[in-house]
């Protein structure tokens, strides 16, 4: 099968590798309808050493079952399914918490940009959806594997609602996702932290109320003015650098939450009397556990309440993944879809 | 009137100093009743670089009013006042949110281990207690002042709740107020960090389930191997020093709340993908916005469902306060009460 493999920072390659097949009887093999780029390969697409044997990529995909093993009994071959990008067994306490992510036999997929892939656990892991060929509609699918249900969690976690003022800090998916999700969940006011327009635009259709190009302290000095030099009950962290983690405690109110969705590219960052404790600003957040929202995202979707497929602004066949990482590298593409 | 004054690291003197008088219209003139010293004190009895000027001592007291200005309406000359440790104007929307701690026209009372205390914004921060000379409620009351309300916010922040198990980290006055505050909120199970028995064993009276005295990793996997390896969806941070903090992440359940109420000694610690991120772990906790609970933990007290004055173990004349300092610091006693 085809499969996209990066062999070190900025050298993308789709090439053949073996196909899965069934290894234990929770796997269902899964032929790839979408997968995508996710603004989280870019970090390896920017800093991983040069390898011969190269890593496989992707953790994104909706596609149909072929196979399924002996214990599988949720989905059956000839599904349309939705992965989310993590594998969980969603049974167990932690799942049953709602964090997925952390299930104790789960893991992340980590080679969705490719023709086949085998899901461990597919009980736990996929969703089934209502057949369809409607373009938009399968966007709009491939979204809820990770991108939407990713800017859905930061919102959840930041405990968004009506009444509640929302910061949202990058304009990438991820952060317009958040725009939307925080929309939905009846915000005040949504005040999303870009310098794209044509992303800060789309952001503004999903919800935003205002938009701040300023970046750092200059971005925090508008926000600040904007709000009675309060900062806003919420911040939703879409980016994952230290100078996105500064900005957010800038602009938060005192007593408000930060939500951080963005990967952290850092370990350790302020959380002292200066920055988090003197003003009881509560920091949450992680990797989405996409399966706890994804049957509502499902209905969200089907009942045309949302369209988060619109977040792909570029199409590309499999062997192109390649120029699909450039796109998004130079942010000529918001986001990649990739058709085996 | 006489005042406690530190002149440096160990050097705590009670010394003459000018009685208070009213500068504001809004402030109160309160004689104090029963003042007495903090776990967080400790920090500058270590520290605090030497000073020909000294600093004045304490910010937990009760009293009587004695004068008021001409716009205080809810206490008058006579009336038994509790003082949370920050005052507040307990009408702005920080404080509606409540978080008076950081209120915009509040602050920290830094003259409390002294005869006579002014205290500004008296109508937002004063709360009126039923007249008492029994000694028992008076320590309670002066315990709601801060260390009882304080353990209480970080096991409210922490959202403590029937069918949540907790570890509170520190076996001072504060970690066990916490200890007392998720009793009081319905928690499963108690694990109390702490290896010093007569305090654990008020922690247990205080209604704590499990005792741990391992500290560190070692005390880490000990809570691990009691919750089937999975840690407690709370944490009570009650310590303030990095290494509380580390085992905060140690023990706490994957998608759990880490909530810190010991004044951090530091200012970065790791929040990134290895510690709080990749399991969505939730930091929270700051100054406890005392005043936002202090009518309930005042009837909590009046009707005898807690006893938080039992935290006092020692009580000295105020002239004595040097003492009452070094018996915190060899921790001979848990908490010393003064009485001027």
């Amino acid at each position: 099968m085809r499969a996209t493999v990066m062999y070190g920072a900025g050298d993308v390659r789709v090439e053949d590798r073996p196909a899965p097949a069934i290894e234990e009887d929770t796997d269902a093999i899964v032929r790839v309808v979408r997968t995508c780029i996710c603004g989280s390969d870019l970090h390896p697409y920017h800093s991983m050493a040069a390898s011969s044997d190269g890593t496989t990529m992707g953790h994104e995909m909706i596609g149909v079952v072929e196979q399924t093993g002996d214990l599988v009994s949720t989905v059956t071959p000839g599904d349309l399914v939705i992965a989310p990008f993590a594998f969980s067994d969603n049974t167990c306490d932690i799942c049953l918490d709602g964090f997925q992510t952390a299930c104790p036999h789960g893991g992340y997929f980590s080679t969705c940009q490719s023709e086949v892939v085998r899901v461990p656990q597919a009980d736990g892991t996929l969703v089934v959806a209502p057949a369809t060929e409607d373009e938009a509609i399968l966007k709009s699918y491939l979204a809820l594997s990770d991108v939407y249900l990713t800017g859905y969690h930061a919102a959840f976690m930041g405990k968004v609602e009506p009444g509640k003022s929302v910061t949202v800090i990058g304009d990438g998916a991820v952060g317009l996702s958040a725009v939307l999700a925080a929309s939905r969940m009846g915000a005040d006011r949504i005040i999303l932290m870009g310098r794209h327009t044509d992303r800060t635009d789309l952001g503004r259709d999903f919800g935003a109320t205002d938009v701040v190009a300023e970046r750092g302290q200059e971005g925090v000095e508008k926000v600040r003015s904007m709000t009675d030099r309060q900062g806003t009950h919420v911040v939703l962290e879409a980016v994952g650098h230290m100078a996105a983690y500064e900005q957010s405690y800038g602009v938060v109110r005192s007593g408000g939450v930060i939500s951080r969705v963005g990967v952290p590219q850092y370990e350790d960052a302020p959380v002292g009397f200066m920055s988090l404790f003197g003003r009881n600003i509560t920091l949450t957040g992680g990797p989405a556990p996409v399966r706890a929202y994804l049957e509502q995202g499902l209905k969200d979707v089907t009942s045309g309440l949302i369209n988060p497929g619109q977040l792909f602004d570029v199409t590309l066949p499999l062997d192109e993944a390649p120029k699909g990482y450039e796109l998004m590298d130079s942010r000529k593409a918001l986001k990649v879809m990739l058709k085996p």
